[in-house]
């Protein structure tokens, strides 16, 4: 079995420890905030880092008010741009801390005045020591290429940064987050039996949106890195516009469809998907599932109700990413792929 | 033969039209922004005019020193939230100027204290009627579904906004745009050679940076839609961190290529497609075409020097533009499908 099942599995820990680890820096965050409110958040990051970006970027907007932008890496890298970053908060999201264009745009960042936040699994590398402050993600050595307990603590790190922001966000509920996550893998034995399905796919869709617009970018990702599946990943809104030409009979898709308001949008792609003859997924809980025409459902036992303002659907992405994970983890291994190794990748990209 | 391509054929018309009727309009923004700067920048839209807002993003970004967000319109249509956008420009881009989400945005963005600007081809349209100031796309009625004339129509209307904005861009360069875009209809009798090579493609990979990221996102879409290829599209950055895994042999890809700071990444990303036996096309100038040992070259003629501080590939997104929407109409006609109506697609899409 492939080290990156492995690590899947120690994820729970992961979260706790990183809880534990960070929350003190979390909570001077929060006084500092206090003092002075960023007006703009900025992200940056690659590949799955990114991806945890596009999370927070819904999770703080939503809950803070806050407008936030994904960072065009190249606009520092290669244009030499000069920002005004007055009252911006920018953030570098690099598991491995090495990341030459992240660390580019924090340290242009925090020259041209913004505060500079670094969240990296490497308290040696080169991110933690350009960034005013960091954030540890405490995931220990990942030694599988794709991606998955950073990925998880990643997540974690962005409620957290909401929650120093103001968010109306308990504690209390980011604290059940390693549960969720613990209770998602007893879902393994159910995705063992549905990889199956996908020995010889060679390309595939995941819709997302909203919160779990960040899970589809990240399922892509890692059917593309372990399973070397042709897969596109889409806003479920965007994919309405153009996309959804490509749908036909027996095209693969996964569906992230978690209650909250992004059901009634999802449940028409799926409509339209199952219309032109796909094979899809469906990534939800119990009610959709029930709700759904779809054949092939996996219910992940996720919050259904919670004490906050959030829409319900704000706290789904941490467990709705195992089975994906789970899911492209054994996949790999049935088409007698080694996840962990994937061609023409190392674990640390060096881009510009 | 299909309208898509006589609408093609007819953009250095359209916009000779829009320079002309537009330009009061921006040189009134001009002299506002100079009274009110915005401190940010949010453009809201969906499908090629959200492609259109990424390249807005690079430019006003490099050029204004503005940071610019792209709207994700759920966090107002499903999720309802409370923004604080004072000092913020919020632009609303739909060619139909019907699609409920932006207008939402819209609307919702000049409750908060937005100053809001609509772009679209639709004067009676409710775009016009919700934003603060309108600008119009002047492409005539646009009967393919796949947008072509209102994609370059939009692009030129980030060049003015921008200019609006203070970047050193002189008018005389972007009068210069239809006159290239001309030149690069010139080129319709080599792509229609070329689209042969993929009658028989079922998936394809698009690529570019910088200013020519949003060239390989709409050349996607563009795929999508009238070819009905399964068509993924990367940051060549992006690409490295993950994606390049799915690389393999026989797989065509698309690379932009244009001279300036994107060069030395866009070729690393090249060679590396190269040597998993991958197909690419790179569309690119006649510099580049020498230096590189790609075999499918196209080379469009774009303006090789300026006078101003921007970057040379800044120009280039307009001429670049064209062979790939001459080869997805060209694909699309020799694998049978009729472009102007692609299967799952009206031309207005209404999404929330």
């Amino acid at each position: 079995m492939s080290l990156m099942l492995d690590e899947i599995r120690e994820q729970p820990a992961v979260l706790e420890t990183a809880l534990r680890e960070e929350l003190s820096t979390f909570r001077a965050l929060c006084a500092r905030f206090e003092r002075e409110r960023p007006r703009f958040i900025i992200l940056a990051a690659r590949g799955t880092s990114d991806n945890a970006a596009q999370f927070g970027r819904y999770l703080i907007e939503i809950a803070t008010g806050i407008p936030v932008s994904l960072a065009a890496p190249s606009v520092f890298t290669l244009y030499r741009a000069e920002m005004d970053f007055r009252e911006v908060l920018y953030v570098g999201l690099s598991q491995s801390g090495e990341s030459p264009d992240v660390n580019t745009c924090i340290r242009r960042a925090r020259e041209l005045g913004a505060v500079t936040l670094g969240i990296t699994n490497n308290p040696a590398g080169a991110l933690a020591k350009t960034a005013e402050q960091t954030i540890l993600l405490h995931a220990g050595v990942e030694s599988s290429v794709a991606a998955t307990k950073t990925w998880l603590s990643q997540l974690l790190s962005m409620y957290l940064l909401a929650w120093s922001l103001g968010a109306d966000l308990t504690l209390e509920q980011i604290r059940r987050m390693p549960e969720w996550t613990a209770a998602a893998l007893t879902l393994e034995p159910l995705l063992i039996e549905r990889a199956q399905r996908y020995i010889f796919a060679e390309k595939a869709i995941v819709v997302g949106r909203g919160f779990n617009y960040s899970s589809a970018l990240e399922l892509a990702l890692k059917l593309m890195e372990t399973c070397y599946l042709m897969a596109d990943s889409f806003s479920a809104a965007d994919f309405l516009h153009g996309p959804i030409a490509i749908a036909q009979r027996g095209l693969p898709a996964f569906v992230f469809a978690p209650p909250g308001p992004t059901w009634t949008g999802i449940s028409e792609t799926l409509d339209r998907l199952e219309s032109a003859g796909a094979s899809s997924m469906l990534i939800t809980d119990a009610r959709n599932a029930e709700a759904s025409l779809c054949r092939s459902v996996i219910c992940v036992p996720a919050p259904d109700s919670h004490d906050s303002t959030l829409p319900i659907d704000a706290l789904t992405p941490i467990p709705y990413a195992v089975p994906g994970q789970l899911l492209a983890a054994h996949i790999a291994d049935q088409k007698g792929l080694n996840p962990d190794r994937p061609r023409m990748l190392e674990k640390i990209t060096q881009t510009m």
